[in-house]
């Protein structure tokens, strides 16, 4: 019989979430041995205290998903079960977090506070497979959900912030691309997007590369291997940041903050067979999806003209899409030779 | 001219927040001299990095606010002028954080990451007032706000993920507490539940101890000052807690964690004297708050009994409210010699 966080109350669902966030003894001990990071309060006190035994420089960060905005359950429950929907969610949480980390360069997640908000009319289940899919990162990545909040809220909302540890020379931040950099991507854009679109419409049966456009929505990877390689002394990026937010957004975002322009070239950006197959069947063509798309959670990186070779050979899902010009050049498209004109058609946040 | 989010987009208003949000560089000498906290990647990259120089023990916790659970502008707006109601629920969000770092000792705030959602249809004034409100804590207890996330949200939210420094020797957790301790508190309670009530009924003119009760209920005071008394050497609470739930759930939660019973002595705990005028004007027992009420952001915290008098003589507002018995006692509430039964009506959170 289904049990709804109404009937059972806060503090045995806190109860529960403590049980499947408990980490194993070995994972502490390892967080204590690896990182130096010794919990002197766990899980489920006003606050969690943790003993960074050495100087450590720690990267901090925080997102959101909440219905409505993130997540439409209704749209969701037409291809998932149930049960699986609320597991890709708490994965999906957890990875935009992880995406910020590997934005910062070599980083390994240490901890994460969740925060989640739900009405009385979820089912105990519900919270259960949100952790449980939560959880997936943090054993995979090795960190542990180390407290957080619950609140009663009339939307459904996941909200992670996440504590790591800086383990390259220096983080790689959005300033720092020089004209003759070049400009590279870490791996296909488009698809989160299109993979939305899908959601949003009617009917249930799905073609097979409309199913890789779902599951590069609903279960985006964080690149933090990728982030790693890319901040280490033999590629040293120059900037970086993650691509989250869509193409062309993002380009203003490390364009501003290096003060530079971008020249890209759309010839030389890979698009994904599920995106083509879709495009085609569509009419449509791809490149809306890949510029003004969005949720990729790929990595939008600078890098020396001569380290480009090698970055090419360490991560093979990797391509350049451009060089870096001096600000008065502006971002410009162009297809080969021939400008492209865009209509600004991206996602506004409000 | 009123300018709203939908017309100034998501970047612009980063700018904006940014500015409201920047530390003046005198702050930041501050952090790195006091704490050896040495920000690498300021406000507004991909996660705030910084260097902690030596080995720290940091508290962290995350608090939200979520319109419709938490706060109702509607009702709200009757009683305070618009700028003064957000800066309020930003003041308001902080406390709520700073209170949960009080509760575990000495803990000196270093920085807070802020997530707020909003829909298109809110004034810039309105995200201004919000993070003006959130700067007053943060001057003053010397802290800054390190980054966060802006999400478009059909209701309004504040969550904030909070990182203090442990100062004192230890932390101070709920367990802890053993028969034939003293049971105290740390101020009057009830306050800000009446105040609540006052919020939700019709009407606008406003007696002075209902202008009392509605301040507590909309500018809690985080006892991160007290906290820090009671975790020194000369007093050593045993226990401690932020009684934000409300008594009757705060104290099951501390028998809980420390595996003990109360003897809980109403005749000794003091009603406030607007609390009290409230009651006697509604015709009804001012315990009815005191116990079931919640969100007063006091500590509730046990000592050994030879340390009650020193806590009674550094904390003015202090005051005992029972004893700590074994676990077979469980939970009695008593008016001097009459035992008194309660009837649960505490807030259920689903």
């Amino acid at each position: 019989m289904t049990q709804f966080l109404s009937a059972i109350g806060e503090r045995p669902l806190l109860k529960k979430i403590e049980g499947i966030c408990r980490p194993r003894p070995a994972t502490l001990e390892r967080l204590k041995r690896k990182h130096r990071a010794n919990p002197l309060v766990p899980l489920g006190d006003d606050a969690y205290v943790v003993n960074m035994a050495t100087p450590s420089r720690l990267v901090f960060t925080t997102d959101t998903l909440i219905q409505g905005t993130h997540f439409r359950p209704e749209d969701q429950r037409r291809f998932l079960p149930e049960s699986e929907m609320w597991k890709c969610l708490g994965s999906k949480a957890m990875a935009v977090n992880l995406s910020d980390l590997a934005a910062m360069g070599r980083v390994e997640p240490l901890f994460a506070l969740v925060t989640i908000g739900f009405g009385g009319d979820i089912s105990v289940d519900t919270v259960d497979n949100l952790y449980k899919g939560m959880m997936e990162y943090c054993r995979y990545f090795d960190f542990i959900i180390a407290g957080g909040d619950i609140i009663r809220s009339d939307l459904s909302i996941v909200s992670i912030c996440i504590v790591g540890k800086l383990m390259s020379t220096r983080p790689v931040m959005r300033k720092g691309a020089v004209p003759g950099d070049v400009l590279m991507a870490s791996g296909p854009i488009g698809l989160s997007s299109a993979g939305m679109e899908i959601l949003e419409r009617q009917g249930k049966s799905l073609e097979t590369y409309e199913k890789t456009l779902l599951r590069a929505h609903l279960l985006p990877v964080p690149r933090l291997k990728e982030g790693g390689i890319l901040a280490g002394e033999d590629i040293m990026a120059t900037s970086m940041l993650d691509a989250s937010d869509d193409l062309a957004t993002s380009l203003e975002i490390l364009g501003g903050e290096s003060r530079v322009g971008f020249d890209v070239d759309l010839s030389r950006v890979p698009v994904h067979p599920a995106l083509s197959s879709y495009a085609a069947a569509a009419g449509r063509s791809p490149w809306h999806w890949i510029i003004f798309g969005g949720e990729d959670y790929e990595l939008l990186f600078t890098v020396k003209p001569s380290r480009a070779p090698r970055v090419l050979g360490r991560l093979p899902r990797a391509y350049v899409l451009g060089t870096v010009k001096p600000p008065a050049f502006g971002i410009r498209f162009r297809d080969g030779s021939r400008p492209v004109r865009l209509k600004d058609r991206r996602f506004r946040h409000f």
